[in-house]
């Protein structure tokens, strides 16, 4: 059977092959015990399509639509304008923080059972709103291969998400069967109360934790406690995790994903409030990455 | 082969055992799929001996000797004082704040690896200050045993303790096989700086999170995502994740060992300042938690 097939034969492709292989072979200097085999990924525009607004937000503004006709002083200014205009441009201006500021005031006070619930109904029926696809149909194809490929080699793979973490933990599991203690992301304040049933945690709406740049770092050391050999991102808010990861001893992999195909999902860098991929780019100069171009290098971008 | 051999034939036994099967028996109609059989063990006076004081504690005041001693102006306010005299007493009074405040006071600064290094060099000669026993001895058998029998049924198994996670993560894993990332705890504050190996992760010495009481609730959601089945713990600091994993749908085990063997271990509860347990012998009166009384229901409590 073919190695991830989805993959044109590249740089990119042979460069995670062979990572795979000198660190699973036993009889190779650079063998990696199993409980160190750490992978991890970003969430939007590395394993799944984020243009022209993250998912997350997407289910934020359909969940605060009647508020926000209901209460124009909501409203009145950013990110809230945005949400009631559709106008994704004003809402990205606002960076991670206006997005989580919209998902906290859409979904503060549901428990985390009603929204589990709630999301997984929408996410049964949303499309994109541009080409009227699926939304879960955006995820994409080359990157489920490499999961499953890294799986195979007794990986752990972990998401590590700007987007809430209360979010992805419903829909990552269903997405690449990554499960829920495995998923770090942006978080809003929880705090305990008692109520009918006894004990309960109650979800706030204020962003406690933005869980990018740097950020992702200190979150994996939090969540994983060590270094991982493997990195993947596509933006610069996932650079540093990428630096992290690419400076540790022994066999190292980080790779970047450039948004290059216009034509079967998006062109993008540095000029994209969503996913701005600058800094990244500048580092990557000398090739201290693994440079995938999506255009170049995926034959296919989402599954059939 | 028996089950749980370290436990004498008792209520408390009974109740594991039959919670286990009942769980794992896909013919019951409790059966309980192995992605949801997540059980959460308190470590200090749960897993190891934590009298006349925690482990860490005697870690951090061995590393602050020899600076207590050169700047007296640290020691002129407790837990410093307590540390230097060798005070238990004055240390535990200040509660887990106080014990992480050394802890931090004596690590931070200190890379992971340094710490990790400088632990396990400790650890391997560490002995107990009242009984000269190796404190990797303080480990309870009947515990050692629950955590096996556990794994074997496919449960996930994990720490979330009032202790530094920076410190669990360093013996935690060879004392119960429990790895890092299955770990939660009291957190330092981290950050990030560019050094000589590029990005790194710096270890301060104010501490950010308390991981006791409802925090141990609200830790168990920011780490697993949901709630465990069965919870493990012997004071007043675990009794909220005691209730509210007993609270919960469907077959749930919440256990409470009782200290009360003062030839063989210690006798404490209501009056001690480590481990100090008395609301939850209050909620416990009729019954809600299985009680495990370590003087009845324990044949042995250390490894030979």
């Amino acid at each position: 059977m073919e190695r991830l097939p989805s993959w044109r034969d590249s740089d990119a492709r042979d460069a995670i092959l062979r990572f795979v292989d000198r660190v699973t072979d036993p009889a190779s200097p650079d063998f990696v015990s199993v409980e160190k085999r750490i992978a991890v990924f970003d969430n939007d525009g590395t394993l799944l399509a984020e243009q022209p607004i993250y998912i997350q937000t997407l289910y934020s503004i359909e969940r605060l639509r009647d508020r926000l006709l209901a209460e124009p002083e909501l409203a009145r200014e950013q990110p809230f304008a945005g949400a009631r205009d559709g106008d994704f441009a004003a809402i990205s201006a606002t960076g991670i923080p206006g997005h989580l500021r919209l998902f906290g005031e859409a979904t503060s006070g549901m428990s985390f059972e009603e929204l589990d619930r709630d999301v997984r109904a929408w996410f049964k029926s949303a499309r994109h709103p541009e080409t009227g696809v699926m939304l879960s149909s955006l995820v994409y194809q080359p990157m489920l291969e490499v999961l499953a490929f890294l799986r195979q080699h007794q990986f752990q793979c972990w998401l590590i998400t700007g987007s809430s973490v209360d979010f992805l933990r419903i829909f990552a599991p269903l997405l690449y069967d990554i499960p829920a203690e495995r998923i770090a992301g942006s978080e809003l304040t929880l705090s305990t109360r008692y109520g009918a049933d006894g004990l309960e945690v109650v979800r706030g709406w204020e962003c406690s934790l933005i869980n990018d740049g740097p950020e992702k770092v200190i979150s994996i050391m939090r969540h994983i406690g060590g270094r991982p050999i493997a990195a993947f991102g596509n933006s610069d808010g996932d650079v540093p995790m990428l630096e992290w990861v690419e400076s540790g001893n022994g066999p190292r992999l980080s790779v970047l994903i450039h948004h290059t195909d216009a034509a079967r999902e998006w062109a993008y860098d540095r000029d994209s409030d969503i996913g701005r991929l600058s800094r990244g780019l500048d580092l990557d100069a000398d090739g201290r990455f693994i440079r995938a171009d999506m255009a170049c290098d995926w034959a296919r971008i989402f599954p059939a």
